[in-house]
């Protein structure tokens, strides 16, 4: 991938890291830094190495939401470069180009690998919803959210409508929309926002841990399959839509060679070495989300 | 609005107040007072002077359910007064007058301004399920609830096969309906139904608290629409809706007064005086739920 | 039905028990098992005396997954007794025989009594998966659980994918598909996985009373037609669906005999006596989930 500016992006041991990286700024969020994240994310899907990642945030902050570097325009979107509008970068969808929090958002959804949002601090506007379709949420004791949209004179965005209510169920993310107050890890573990919160110190120890868990034990590619079918049911219209799917899913991969060793290393009591590649083996299974027309 | 004789309805300070006022039927649910709530709610979706709704009840109960004066055939709408029916009402749906309570409870869902629910007695019936499309439910510790439909030998209504599987999960939805138990502010709080429960002294002050919250902080129009963009989200066939509708939203909403406003009054540490209204700017961003042919 | 041997059917003061009854092979799943399971639910739904169903295992384990008999080839079904594929048996679905977990999840799913799982020891893979659709789940103080699946280098079955985040929500679902790890019965409380977490020895009589409160105090019928909704509703495009379908139902059943007794009965207060029948009455109501095409 490019080199990068606004993020710092790395690989170890098989766990990719990025880390938002404009501390100076709170790592605020800019048309930059969503190009930098897509970036990540298409190069992590193409490389086998990984098998999962840990988003975090450089010094105090996570992600303090969109850049007000523009003061009052910040949000107004007209006399803009032509060549760096959203529609320009990221194309249209209803006839008006895509919000740069959702082509984030959409992206992380995608990914193959599990993603492990490890919130450092403030983790507000587009720091916040950026998270929702990451898998697990870990907050370290500093970490504060807020879903503070109203109070700015716009709306939740990064299809934030969408996941919030699905992640925290919709009383929680009418309190947290309507208020637009930013609160504290404590509140973002009763709601459901975090599903753990650990001394600032242990934050990428635990996320590092997670993420171990799931490279040691599992295949890539059912992983990565798991991942699509959960994401995508949760907008089917029947649970025949699952049933379909995992028929198919249980048939192809019950045939390959991770079904066996899977099911041979833990009758033998021993570590599995899963042979398949999700960048070539059955994760095409899964269709995409249809987008609109 | 016209005068109300089974409801109060009043306004303090932006923030509006619904009082279901039978005391002495436990504020027992009837075709007038589902007349009086929407006609309520008409009124506050044409004041922009209301920025949220607190509901409760007159006296020890919030509201006992259907009023059963007649007995047996409390349930039985052979023989009423045609101009009266729920057809004559309400208008049809699939061929069958439609539902009071689905009436109160699709009307709150899609009011422009957030509902808080202040219980403060039993809800028991109706008086349960119309509080699902409320944002937020707030017990009192003498609040208690029931879902008790399978006792009285009809099924859950107001749409409340959707609103409650969606606030609570569907394993304590089914909980709640299988045994048609009633129950008391902590199970309700355990079970996510309401999300505080506190003194019975403290619920009115509570409510209000967290409406001037709504009220002192953010825009009316940008509230109104992640409401509704929150609401219909719930029933997205894809994340993609979502990304549809808030980079619409970010664009229109982002070039307008609030916008700029919010910014600003955020960058100098003060409290903003947003110009927006939300009875003639933007709230027709999100189309309704559609309703069955 | 016919005589089972991998499971125990019986039926006691109105309440259906099914024991999974392989205890030298921790009541691993097998194509039979899935028959006989199928043939308990179609007896239950044809004999008004059920009121509710408990499931539970026999000896120290619930259910311990796929028997792994034929080891690295077991998910492999090329080469099977063609009598004996589950296309032959249960069906097609997009193409390919029906995955067995999934044919038993959307059994227990359609089922005319509430089904409460007393999960009494190992519940993993589709021993955890065939649970989901079960309306409350219990735990022993021994169970423990896993969605296994990308350990043995496949997937989550049984439409799980659809049902597991439902329960729990997606992140829940995701940590516990993505690491495959095995849990306890205090993280699957936490996680709301079950409902509750009794002493071993208390596990039969809490799922026993929390069935005798369904069967002395509600209608059969009304819970039937309840317990249809609340499922299919998980998956309505609008609440509008719920609306028009219990605005039907409210009709249908408040002229019949069960809401006249259900009142009755309350207003009298004694017990309800509920004339009608799940077999003939009103269980038509609820269009069943439609299948794929």
């Amino acid at each position: 991938m490019q080199d990068s500016t606004e993020i710092e992006y790395s690989i170890t041991d098989g766990i990719a890291t990025i880390v938002l990286d404009r501390p100076d700024r709170m790592n605020a969020f800019t048309g930059r830094m969503c190009d930098e994240l897509v970036a990540a994310c298409d190069a992590i899907d193409a490389d086998d190495a990984v098998r999962a990642l840990v988003v975090t945030g450089r010094g105090r902050a996570f992600c303090a939401g969109a850049d007000l570097g523009e003061g009052g325009s910040t949000f107004d979107d007209r006399g803009r470069d032509p060549a760096q509008t959203k529609a320009a970068r990221y194309g249209e969808v209803d006839g008006v180009g895509r919000d740069r929090g959702g082509v984030v958002a959409l992206r992380f959804a995608a990914l193959q690998v599990p993603v492990i949002g490890a919130i450092n601090g403030a983790a507000v506007g587009v720091g916040a919803t950026m998270t929702l379709p990451m898998d697990v949420r870990l907050a370290g004791a500093s970490a504060r959210f807020g879903f503070v949209f109203a109070r700015r004179g716009i709306v939740p965005e990064a299809a934030s409508s969408w996941f919030l209510p699905r992640v925290v169920g919709i009383s929680r993310a009418m309190e947290w929309a309507m208020t637009g107050r930013v609160f504290g890890a404590q509140e973002a573990l009763d709601g459901g926002l975090v599903s753990r919160v650990v001394g600032d110190d242990e934050l990428l120890d635990t996320a590092y841990g997670l993420a171990r868990e799931v490279a040691e034990n599992t295949s890539a590619v059912s992983v990565a399959v798991t991942r699509h079918m959960m994401w995508s049911m949760l907008s089917a219209a029947s649970p025949w839509e699952a049933h379909a799917l995992d028929s198919r899913a249980i048939v192809e991969l019950g045939r390959d060679a991770d079904a066996a060793e899977g099911v041979t290393a833990f009758l033998e009591k021993r570590p599995p070495r899963f042979p398949l590649r999700r960048t070539r083996d059955h994760t095409d299974l899964v269709p995409e989300w249809p987008r609109r027309p």
